[in-house]
């Protein structure tokens, strides 16, 4: 009878990978800031301009001196001449000297001549032409500086940055359109099984829709990959070396869905194996679900044998696979993994000695959330169609008790 | 100088919103389900079939009548006859007896006459065609069942669920290829103000490049919506009244962010709420950053004035256009908003009365989390640039002390 090669944890499994990938970037590419979003930063972005370009008014007001309003008090207001009023959009011809003051807007440029802003709410119209202070501001005060925010030469992205909306904001701010950013990695991924078939079809005696190849490539899309889909291959070791030696060739990772016998699970890591040095670094995870991966790194390209069983597949894809992602996108903060803490609703036996990871549903109960585990039997992928989270037991647990406080990691 | 209608607080403001607005999916369409990624089902899904199909081995082993079992150990282990294998993928034509067995591969279809699969590692070939069990089954063990995650008739994914990995698998798994899922909203995006000109443009004394229509419409996209953003639109009434009714009349949300000066702000709400009955429904919400905000609902469809200040607007946007998208879609899970928990690096003062939100960046110390508060002056892009997400200090607080535990929502 076939055994694993030897039982690795999760953490052990996941360090040693990495440790034989070095920079797994697959290249750069120059596209618009503007559909940017998702994509990760692949040289610093440095700026050439100040941002603001000029001092701007942060509120509604009037543009001071700030020394014609020192003393000022509701009792004894500084009467400062309104000279006029600062257009939006155009430079002023406005200077404003001591003792005169022009109405500004919330964003306007600050006319020469004047240091502060005084709030609108913080004066009264006197007369015609005539503007009483009631309170003194100080130089600065109710301004954003020029280049406040950025000023030229400096790094504003630093490479490794995740594109979000304010990136884009940011990189439209200083007139930046192009930006040069990681290629999407391209990742292979093949189903075996000789009993599997196209969603397409329907079902024989014994035979089983293949859903891991959607499921994965849904889950690399979601990653910022590149899926490649490929035709169901048989369980015949020399199909198998070839299909996977061309989809070797052609992508940044290789993903393998073994068919789920034993024997079937051997014949993927010896292929896996023979792609290149130094081969099949883990086979066989302590972990539930998920015991039979194979984690290989092939001349420097990573390739993962995920089970046939699709809810381990699927564990172990937001374990394993969305990480590496990470990493081949060149992503540098990537230790933010959204959770939800949860009162866990059941007790939630476990084994010792493995990590176990539980579906859970989270449903709101007042303030706070409730994680009800799924429990479920091997390969019902129906399971994690229901669930919103894994919950995490640690090997050396036996299991958690209802009522306790758990993380849930959000699919 | 004009003032606020009546701030209001943001909750009040959020449940105001959603009271006036009823259904609000811009329709259904079919697609394909290997494309539904994202989307969110409009019409329970039910199943036509069996899942799985037939009766499933869970692990390599031998199937046998569980009764052929019952009193084997170690010492005096059941012998049974081998009479097969049970092949993958077909049908077999063995029928197993008492006091018989055939070998059975993980998914392997359970052989007619089988009720329960002993293990692999509780077995011992004794000569050619015996095999030593040494431990009992019971009926049903080792095994899922025909229908035991699905049966026909049953609702499969419910209305409002947001299509995940696994719920494309679940499609496939029953060989639903087309699913339908609610229409993307269509989302208008217009910016106002005499001093915005387009991001290709170089800004003359006075000006500033429109960040905000670029931001909004990637995380429009980013939520499931489609952008359609429009030319910059000057501080003119008529101008600014055209340009928003062939929006209103074209989209499903018209978001328009007006030029930041007060007598702007109150020309934007006059106009919306020219659109249609009720109108505007806030104008001015008691938070920080964001205050100059309006929510108005015309004739049925929304309508949010959001700040020129960039800050403003994105902050808001998340905290409101966000989850008015998620509405819009029909999606109903959708409580679960992804947070990090986190201890505050300093002391984070606030105004009692309002609530507010700080920009936050996070860094990993051990096995926890820093909260960074970025302080920053109105309308500087680069603080969220720099930021990971929001913490939220409630009205009734006049801020936190370093080392509080805060929840910090992720952007």
């Amino acid at each position: 009878m076939p055994e694993y090669l030897k039982l690795q944890s999760l953490n052990d499994s996941k360090q040693l990978f990495w440790q034989h990938l070095a920079d797994l970037r697959p290249g750069i590419e120059e596209i618009d800031s503007r559909n940017a979003l998702g994509r990760v930063i692949a040289e610093d972005i440095c700026s050439n301009e100040f941002l603001p370009a000029f001092t701007r008014s942060t509120v509604d007001g009037y543009a001071v001196q700030a020394a014609s309003t020192h003393g000022a008090s509701d009792s004894l207001p500084a009467y400062l001449d309104l000279v006029g009023e600062v257009p939006m959009g155009t430079e002023t011809t406005l200077v404003i000297q001591s003792g005169q003051t022009a109405l500004i807007h919330t964003g306007g440029m600050l006319p020469p001549g004047a240091d502060a802003v005084v709030m609108m709410e913080q004066t009264q119209t006197a007369a015609n032409d005539v503007i009483e202070v009631l309170k003194p501001v100080t130089s600065g005060e109710n301004l954003v500086l020029k280049g406040e925010d950025v000023k030229p030469g400096e790094v504003v992205i630093p490479t490794g940055t995740l594109v979000r909306a304010a990136e884009i904001g940011g990189l439209l701010a200083l007139g930046i359109l192009r930006v040069k950013v990681t290629k999407k990695p391209r990742v292979a991924i093949l189903s075996s099984g000789d009993e599997v078939i196209l969603p397409e079809q329907t079902p024989q005696p014994g035979q089983v829709r293949d859903i891991n190849s959607d499921m994965l490539s849904a889950l690399v899309k979601a990653n910022g990959g590149i899926s490649q889909t490929h035709p169901i291959l048989p369980d015949q070791k020399d199909v198998l070396q070839q299909a996977i030696r061309k989809a070797y060739d052609d992508s940044d990772l290789v993903i393998v869905t073994a068919g789920s016998s034993a024997s079937t699970r051997d014949m993927t890591s010896e292929v896996l194996n023979s792609m290149g040095s130094p081969g099949v670094l883990v086979h066989g995870i302590n972990i539930k679900p998920g015991k039979p991966t194979i984690l290989a790194v092939c001349d420097g390209k990573p390739m993962i044998g995920l089970p046939g069983n699709p809810v381990s597949a699927l564990v172990i894809a937001h374990l394993i696979v969305k990480p590496l992602l990470e990493r081949m996108t060149g992503f540098t903060h990537h230790n933010l993994v959204p959770v939800v803490t949860a009162d866990l609703a059941v007790n939630l036996p476990s084994i010792a000695g493995r990590d176990e990871y539980f579906p859970v549903r989270l449903y709101r109960q007042d303030d706070h959330f409730i994680a009800d585990p799924i429990f479920y039997k091997s390969n019902l992928i129906y399971s994690l169609v229901r669930a919103d989270g894994l919950v995490h037991i640690e090997p050396d647990s036996t299991g958690l008790i209802a009522g306790t406080i758990v993380e849930v990691t959000l699919f």
